[in-house]
């Protein structure tokens, strides 16, 4: 029979207004890759044995560092085995548990090595190296950062200098922060790596450039004789996998592992420059794209654990008296249902600001393989700009999703004790998010005096005249009115600030980087309401593109909260003032948020469903789809390891009580 | 000799306008109580061999579950033994590494178990039971979270069934959702702990009570019959505390073993209620007390770290081209600046917001002796906002400050890898954030009522017309014109919403929950103005009780920082619009900031230094004293346990490589 928690979860999916089935063929693009997808996740989860949701998942339980570690370990060798033996691809970024490769220690393989080799390697290396990556006879991971730099490629120290008898490269770590530090699966488990190292022939410093070296023997995985390898230690999440640390003692590579695609050093040490030089920044971008098309994932997951724990979560309002305080599912309250049907709507804005960043960059790939690198700056800025509006999105999100939750939520159990720790990574690894806005910023500053035909169309809007009001009957639930407010806000930013910083160079004499830098706040604001704007906008396009129907209303719905919660927000400060809104267009702003709130309530479950997260992957006792919530924790609670030790000596911690508690009880301190 | 980055340390420390020390004791309560201070904790990491800062801490490394809560216990250990044996409070609350009680299994002893007893025990039950919990020869817990119930008191549903012919009371969990849940140490340090039951005679419910029960022998520790005890299992953070659970099985304790200093039981089963049934919210009280005197040292900790290493992390910015890409320190941008001189300037303002409610629950604690509860219902709403406001702040701040390290701050020996997770826990325990804030907004409303000769000093102010206009010249860095920005604010926003509370209920015909429920995150956004009004004033007050000098002067600039990024920031919406600053105003207020930064840089170490947090107690390779970043942390990376085995077995993680990567390099997947 049905507990009181699964009745409520039953009752609230049966008040949907949309089949969650269809809105999963939408997200994953069609009922035949929903198919393939749920098969792979079955194989994979069967794989892993972590089907059972009456089980505590194993990295809940001890979880030591090495315990970490090991689990990283398998859930990374059946990634490959997916790929390799099934010739399934998703895997390659996401896990069942963690969905980023990040998490495992192989993850890199997929997401930068190859990718890199792929970018950079002249046609007769990619004959060597790629079918070896690809076939999992070796494993190699992409080492850029150095103990002291990170983002700042030109800073690194690594030496590659050439020694023109031997026809090889000594690469070595000059001083302590020339360490290379952080790339994942360097500790223990990469065989190979590609070294950014500065190129250095006859003492002429040619700059940075990526070399390919075998770290470890195939034979026995003993790291090669020059380079000392080792484990960077425990980190806020992440830790099942190796992140590594090398540091290398004149350790030769013979010359043709320079990759050679553009430049190139021939046998009698000539250095023949490439044409490209941007190629390099092929496997940030890459990366960051996706990263970009993995994080909603993870924020998603956050609103499907906090939506379905407190729709079975029953709290009375304690800012009421007796007379009052009959209990209700906490998701009836408004501020429960603000803060997470807002995450909800993010999810799916940046779900479609993904696809549209994808497209974006397809388009600049196919361009590329023509010789034209014309969308490079463009692609570049978005990426870069939806990186980070993406990750801090996700982040904040996913912590604040954890603490409607209340106390539950800092259990390990809820999910979120991976679920926070993995997606805040992301706001600084592969760029710091507050870079990130600055080279947005440097790029909308530059368009802002640009010529029109120069200009991408999701960047025309940038000459366009700012406007001063919004009429005070301005209905807010309408598209049009949403993106025009905040197209007007990014407008006038970086109006603003391009005008700040010629002001500050022209009557002031200021260099260019001291300029920058006085308005560095304001121009990071500038570029984040442009991202702001991009997103809405795409957005708004995918909605439209949904045919007229229960699907259409509820996402229409999703992306007006959405809009709304960003010109309501915090961040919505740009627009008030002198600006487009007032008071009383906020005061019409609150109460078309209230009204949709009551509308998507109904919905909330099903649009959890939607996802279609498999319990496993959830690896919450809040999470799981049947609602099952007190009887799950209990089971999962007795299952921990400590317990089921105690048990065994009568309930008793022994080690603890005879070090610890005994001495104090006896007065024996 | 030393390194670069001790040499950018020991520059920076040397442009200080002020002498820290000063500083210091005026943190601290003088010169004797930092003294004092300085002997404990040195005594305290002598105990713990923690004060090496050449060694990376024992727990920074393999930190698996069980061994977590050995640490705790092994540092709750010496907290006991500094107040029974050294008769030194300090650590009641704070250990030398997490600056708070709930690290330590035994935390709850002095936090909530002892102050509990004397607050809800009758004089005869306080002479038995409190030498014998002050002496250490029992150690308790305190009972009420329920699997299925949180802050929300009336919901809880355990049961005290009084047996009249045994003369006992009979404590029982009559469903899963009452199983005791989340105290900390109950799992397997605590004897004896108090427990929150519904007490029933003769089928009649008069509501929840405090019990006092042994839970434990304290000859063995074995569970005694009728109890199930153990561990809740991992959380994100505060692992070296066995926060537990208790299922009880009609478990009997004697009928004076209900703490019945307000309501009695009779010998023959009569009801004698209490006079004071507020009585049992003094615990909770205490509690949230003691949770905001601490917070802002782990955001003071996040500043201190992220300050330090600022000033030694070089980097140029790679917003610029290869021109202009001179490495500086990262604290000489301006984006870092802001984020950490406010973080800086947050835990100041708290840490006097702090000292300014301790002063009102002292007051109150006073008046109650005298039978006086007039300030209880003030005393309330200051705490439970002052829990709201100051663990967000400290929770986000802590985080901000985390990716302001980027990378390298994701490393659990950042130092950020316990203070992140711990800090953040504070916003849901003890009283979730949205609650607290409803809590303080109810109080609002109803003073927004009162006669002005009812009101406390501190609440005067809501009483006073709105002002419509702050005029265009304002000095935006005069204390007067800050104070009146925030407190317009607040007057604007507890206006509105009381406005509209009262327009739902008389024309919409909304019951009071129904209104409540419409305009929560209106009422709460004023609450948390009404808050921040009052720890800005708090700090501006303490500022003037400074005498005039360097120590004035820096903490001047500090407030005012902390109080124009108040009006600044992002939670500055309410200040626009039709309402008090315009756009015109919120440049001249970006303008001042950018003043006070450039005054601020030179007393940003010496700041740090103020708070005389020793090396042990950071627990972080990037935030000690003496900036040798990039060499402590190559020597603590050296020393991960992970390393060490494997440097045993020729480098290599022998167990991951024999089962999983050999099988991958084979093609035997």
């Amino acid at each position: 029979m049905a507990n009181h928690q699964i009745q409520l979860m039953n009752e609230a999916r049966a008040r949907a207004s949309f089949d969650s089935r269809e809105l999963t063929h939408l997200i994953y693009g069609g009922a035949e890759a929903v198919q393939v997808r749920n098969v792979a996740f079955a194989r994979m989860e069967k794989a892993l044995h972590s089907s059972a949701t009456n089980k505590l998942p194993a990295v809940l339980g001890e979880a030591g560092r090495s315990a970490q570690y090991m689990d990283g370990l398998q859930f990374g060798q059946a990634m490959l085995k997916e790929r390799l033996v099934n010739g399934q691809s998703v895997f390659d970024f996401m896990t069942p548990r963690y969905y980023f490769a990040n998490a495992s220690p192989f993850g890199l393989h997929f997401l930068m090595f190859i990718p890199a080799l792929k970018l950079l390697g002249s046609p007769e290396q990619l004959a060597h190296w790629v079918p070896l990556a690809e076939s999992g006879k070796i494993l190699g991971t992409y080492c850029q950062t150095e103990l002291g730099h990170g983002t700042f490629l030109r800073g690194l120290e690594t030496t590659a200098i050439f020694d023109k008898v031997a026809d090889e490269f000594i690469i070595h770590s000059p001083t302590i922060s020339s360490t290379k530090y952080w790339p994942g699966g360097l500790g223990y488990s990469s065989s190979h790596a590609i070294v950014m190292a500065r190129l250095i022939i006859s003492e002429r410093d040619y700059g940075v450039h990526p070399f390919i070296a075998q770290l470890r023997s195939l034979e026995d995985y003993t790291p090669l004789p020059g380079v000392e390898l080792g484990d960077i230690g425990l980190k806020l999440g992440h830790n099942s996998n190796d992140n590594g640390y090398a540091v290398f003692t004149h350790f030769r590579i013979p010359r043709t592992q320079l990759l050679m695609r553009n430049a190139q050093v021939l046998r009698d040490g000539t250095y023949i420059a490439g044409t490209n030089s941007k190629l390099m920044y092929g496997t940030m971008l890459f990366a960051r794209r996706i990263i970009i098309d993995s994080v909603y994932f993870q924020l998603a997951q956050a609103a499907t654990i906090a939506i379905r724990y407190s729709t079975v979560r029953e709290q009375g309002n304690v800012a009421f008296d007796a007379s009052e305080s009959a209990e209700v599912p906490i998701l009836m309250f408004k501020s429960q249902q603000y803060r997470l049907f807002t995450i909800m709507a993010r999810s799916f804005a940046l779900l479609f600001a993904s696809k549209h960043a994808g497209a974006l960059y397809e388009e600049m790939i196919a361009q590329q393989a023509n010789g034209n690198n014309s969308m490079l700056p463009h692609v570049h800025a978005t990426l870069a700009g939806l990186k980070a509006y993406a990750t801090q999105t996700s982040a904040d999100g996913a912590e604040d999703g954890r603490k409607c939750c209340g106390g539950h939520g800092y259990l390990a159990m809820s999910g979120f004790g991976n679920l926070v720790p993995t997606v805040t990574a992301m706001a600084t690894l592969e760029g710091e998010n507050y870079v990130m806005y600055q080279q947005v910023a440097r790029f909308l500053v530059k368009c802002a005096s640009s010529r029109r035909e120069d200009l991408h169309d999701d960047l025309q809007y940038l000459l366009s005249p700012v406007k001063t009001s919004i009429s005070a009957g301005a209905d807010f639930l309408d598209p049009g009115i949403q993106s025009d407010v905040l197209l007007q806000r990014a407008l006038c930013l970086v109006d603003e600030y391009a005008e700040a910083l010629r002001v500050s160079q022209t009557r002031d004499r200021l260099s260019p980087a001291q300029a920058w830098n006085l308005h560095m706040m304001g121009l990071i604001s500038a570029a984040r309401a442009h991202i702001e704007y991009v997103v809405l906008d795409a957005f708004i396009t995918a909605v439209r593109q949904v045919k007229a129907g229960p699907i259409h209303n509820v996402l229409q719905r999703v992306c007006s909260l959405f809009a709304l919660s960003c010109i309501e927000s915090p961040q919505g400060l740009g627009f008030v003032g002198d600006r487009s809104l007032s008071e009383h267009h906020l005061r019409r702003v609150r109460t078309a948020v209230n009204v949709l709130l009551e509308e998507i309530l109904p919905d909330a479950v099903a649009l959890t469903d939607a996802w279609n997260f498999s319990d496993a992957s959830l690896e919450s006792a809040l999470g799981c789809r049947d609602g099952d919530v007190y009887e799950r924790m209990m089971r999962w609670t007795r299952q921990v390891p400590l317990n089921l030790a105690a048990a065994k000596t009568g309930g008793v911690f022994r080690p603890g009580f005879e070090q610890y508690i005994r001495p104090i009880l006896k007065g024996k301190l």
